[in-house]
C-alpha cells in the first residue's frame, strides 16, 4: 500500500487543508470503517454523524461540513468532495504502482493476442492477453482491452476507452427475415464505431449495425453483462448499469441513465437527461428528460399472490366501479 | 464497397425488374438515408411515403407497391421483399468479400484454438481463434465458432451453424441437492445437442444435461447473452431475443418467439407458435397458441409511485367495491 | 458408460438395497424414460404413480415409499433420495472416468493459459485452457478454472471451488463521479475474496471492490451470466440462479436463495434465509426471513393490455372507490 502525506496529495489534486500536512495517510476507505491511517470523504451533510464517530486521519468534507469536520481533526474541504475522492483514487492507483513496479498496462500487444495484420493498434493502446482483433479494426491511443476482448473486424474503438475481458465488439446483430417456416439470416454489413473514453463492463456486448454503424459516443459508461443490438446509437456521457439490453435501432440520448436489468425495446428513442429505472421495460419512446419507472412492487409472496390475482381482475374492477358510480347518481 | 449493376441482381435473385439493369449499386440502405448510388427495400404500403421521399437509386417492393415506386423510379418487385433483401445482403457479403481478397473463414482450425484430439471438426467447419473445443465434442459441416468459444465435451453442433465470440456450450448445469445447510453438487452427466442451421449469440450460454441432453432443434436462432439451462429442449426455428433466460428442464415449442429479457421458469411447457412479450416472466405452461405478456407498464416515476402503492392494496379495493356493491342491493 | 453392480454403489454410498445386489445399472436416468437398466430416484411419496410405472432398474425411495418399490422391483431406501442420488452422479462421473481413461482435470495449468509469475495456484488447482490469471492472484486447493476464465489482479479463490468457461473475477466495478456532463473514473481499488466450495457458472462476472473486497462466502453457488457488483457481500451457501443481478455494496445473507433474472438493488441489506422469486426487482432492504415476489402476472397480450390501462390508473379508482363510500355513508 502506498504511504503518502497529505500535502502531497494537496499539491497533486488541490483543495483547501486543515490539520498537518505531514500525516501519513496508507489507505482509502469508507467513513465507517475508517481506520486511524486512512483517508476518507463524505459528500453530503446528512452523514455528519458518519463524520464525527470517524477514526480516519483526514476526510474530504463539502464546505458545509467544515467546521464540524475541523473540530474532528484533519480534513481537505473541496466543492465536490465525490470527484474528489474520484481524482483521488487515480492519484493512489499510480503511487501504488510505482511503489510496487507493477504498473498499469499502458501501451503494446500481449504476445498471446490474436491481432489481424490489416488491424490498427495505437502504439500506446493496450491489447491485453488472448484478446482477439480482426481484420481492419482500429484500436485509438491509449485504449485498454484488458483480456480475452473480441473486437470484430472494421469496429473502431476510440481513445482512452477500457473495454474489460470478455467484451464482444462487433458480432453479428440479430437479423432474420421470414422464409415461411424458417429464418434467412440478414448479412449484418455495418460495423460498431466507439467514441472516446467509453468504459464498457465485462462480458457486455455490443452488436454491429445491420447496414450502418452502432455508435457508442464519447464518455458512455456501460457496465457488465449489457446487450447492446445493432443500429443502437447511445449518447455522450449516458451510463447504463449492468445486466441491460438495448434492443435493435433504438436511439438513447445523451446524459441518459439506465438502470440495472432495465430493457429498451427496438426502434425507440429517448431523449437527452432520461433516467430510467433498474428493471424497467421501456416500451415506448420518451420524449421528455425525466424519471421514469415500470416495475411490480416488491412483497411479501402471499401479498403478492393476492394482489397478482386481483391484478388479473383489474380492468373489470373498472367497469364495476364505473357502475357504482352510474347507479348511484339520482 | 462492391460495385454491382441491377441485372446482376436479377441474375442471381430473381425478382420482377423496372429500370434500367445497367444501374451501377454501390451500397444498401435503409430507405430513409439511402443515396442515389444505393439499393433500398420497403415492405409494406403503410411505408409509401418514405418510398416516394428516397433518393434511391432502386428499391426492393412489394406488387402493390408496384405502381408507386414505377412513377419514382428502378425498382424491383417481389412478393416479399423482406426475404429478398436477407438474400441480397448474402450475395452483397460475397461481392465485397471477392473484391477485397477478405474471405469469411471456411474451414480450418485456427492455430490458437485448442481443439482435442478427440474432438471431431469437420473439415469444412470453422474453429476461430482462442476457441476451445473439449474431448469427444463434435463440430458439423460449414459450421463457424467465430472467436472465443468454448464447446465443452461430449456435446455436438450440426451443420451450417453460428456460434459467436463467448458462446459456452456445456458448461454444468445448476443442479445441487440440499445436504442440510450447505449443497451437494449433481454430477451434469449429459451434454448438448444442437441441430442444424442454429445461430447463437455472443457470450450465451448452454448448459448440459444432467442426465439427458439439452437440445436445440434445426433453425432456432438465439441473440447474445442468454441462458439456457439444463434438460431444456428449444424447438425448431424459434427465434429467443437477448438476455432472456430459459430454466432448467423448460421445453420450449417450434415456431416460437421469446422478447429481450424475457424469463421462463423451470419444467414448464410452451406450445409451438406462442409469442412472449420482452421482458416477461413465464410463470406457468402455456398451452395454446398466442400472444403473451406480463409487464408493469412504464410511467413518469411519481405516477409509478402512486399506482404501485396503490397496487399494494389491490385485493382490499376489491373487497371494498364488493362491500359497495352489495350495500347497493335494495 | 459405466457398468455397474448394485451392491458396488451400495458399498460406496451406504443405503438400504431390497434386490439382487447383482444387478447391474447402465444408465442413470429420470423416473419417467428410465429403460431396464437404469438407476433412478423418487424424492416424494407425490411421484408414487411414476414410481409404478417405471421400467427402471432399481429407484432410490424415501421411507415412506419402500412399500410400493419393494412390490415393484429394486430399491434403495435412503432417508434424502434427491441427496443419495447426487452423490451417486458423483461415483458414477468417477466410474465412467476410469472406464475411459479420461479424468477430470486435476491440478495443472494448461499451457495456453496466461499466468502472471506472482500469482499463486495450488499444485492441485487447475488452470484450464486460455484461462488468464493476473498478478498477486491466489487459487486455492483442488479448485478448477474451467476455460477462458479471467482472474483479476489480487483475486483469491479459496478451495474445491469451480469457475466456469467465460467467468471474470475482478473486472473494474462501475464507480464513475460527476464532473458537470462528464464522468470521472473512480479507481477500484479493492479486489475480490472468494471463499471454499463456491461454483461460479459460466460467463458470470464478479467485480473488484472500490476500496474494499467483493465478497462470496463458502459454499455460495452462482449460475451463468449473473453480475455481482463491487463491494457486494453474498452468504454462505446463498444460491443465485441464472441472469441475476446484485448491485453494488449490497449484502446478502446466508442460506438465501435469488431466482433467475431478479435484480437486487445497490446498498441493500437482505437477511438470512430469504428467497426471491425470479424476475423480481429488490428495492428496498427485507430484514425478515421468507418469501418475497414482485412480477407482473403473466396473461395472453390482449387481456395484459386492458389490465395494463387500467393500472395506470389505479391511484384514480382508489380515489372513486373512496368517494363512492364516503356517498354512501348516511
Amino acid at each position: 500500500m502506498p504511504d503518502i502525506r497529505l500535502h502531497d496529495i494537496i499539491a497533486a489534486l488541490g483543495g483547501e487543508l486543515h490539520g498537518d500536512g505531514n500525516t501519513r495517510i496508507q489507505a482509502l476507505a469508507p467513513i465507517e470503517n475508517a481506520g486511524a491511517d486512512a483517508l476518507s470523504f463524505v459528500s453530503h451533510p446528512k452523514y455528519r454523524q458518519s463524520l464525527l464517530a470517524s477514526k480516519a486521519a483526514c476526510v474530504i468534507v463539502p464546505p458545509d461540513l467544515k467546521g464540524v469536520a475541523i473540530a474532528r481533526g484533519a480534513c481537505i474541504v473541496s466543492d465536490t468532495p465525490y470527484l474528489y475522492f474520484a481524482r483521488l483514487t487515480q492519484f493512489w492507483r499510480k503511487a501504488h504502482e510505482a511503489q510496487h513496479s507493477t504498473p498499469s498496462p499502458h501501451g503494446g500487444i500481449h504476445p498471446s493476442a490474436v491481432v489481424d495484420a490489416s488491424a490498427q493498434v495505437h502504439p500506446s493502446a493496450t491489447v491485453g492477453p488472448l484478446c482477439v482483433v480482426e481484420r481492419g479494426a482500429r484500436i485509438g491511443a491509449h485504449t485498454q482491452l484488458r483480456s480475452r476482448v473480441t473486437v470484430g473486424h472494421d469496429c473502431v474503438i476510440g481513445q482512452r476507452c477500457i473495454l474489460h475481458a470478455g467484451v464482444v465488439i462487433g458480432a453479428d446483430g440479430f437479423g432474420f427475415a421470414r422464409d415461411a417456416e424458417r429464418w434467412e439470416k440478414i448479412e449484418q454489413l455495418g460495423a460498431v464505431a466507439i467514441g472516446d473514453d467509453v468504459e464498457i463492463g465485462a462480458n457486455t456486448c455490443v452488436d454491429r449495425g445491420a447496414l450502418q454503424d452502432t455508435v457508442i459516443e464519447d464518455g458512455a459508461k456501460l457496465d457488465n453483462l449489457i446487450q447492446v443490438g445493432h443500429n443502437v446509437r447511445i449518447g455522450r456521457n449516458t451510463a447504463i448499469a449492468g445486466c441491460a439490453g438495448i434492443a435493435g435501432s433504438a436511439v438513447i440520448g445523451p446524459q441518459c441513465t439506465i438502470g440495472g436489468g432495465a430493457i429498451v425495446l427496438g426502434h425507440l428513442e429517448i431523449a437527452a437527461h432520461v433516467h430510467i429505472s433498474a428493471g424497467t421495460l421501456v416500451s415506448k419512446s420518451i420524449h421528455k428528460p425525466g424519471h421514469y419507472t415500470g416495475i411490480f412492487p416488491l412483497d411479501e409472496n402471499a401479498n403478492w399472490e393476492r394482489n397478482a390475482a386481483s391484478l388479473k381482475q383489474l380492468h373489470r374492477l373498472r367497469e364495476r366501479i364505473k357502475k357504482l358510480e352510474s347507479d348511484a347518481k339520482p
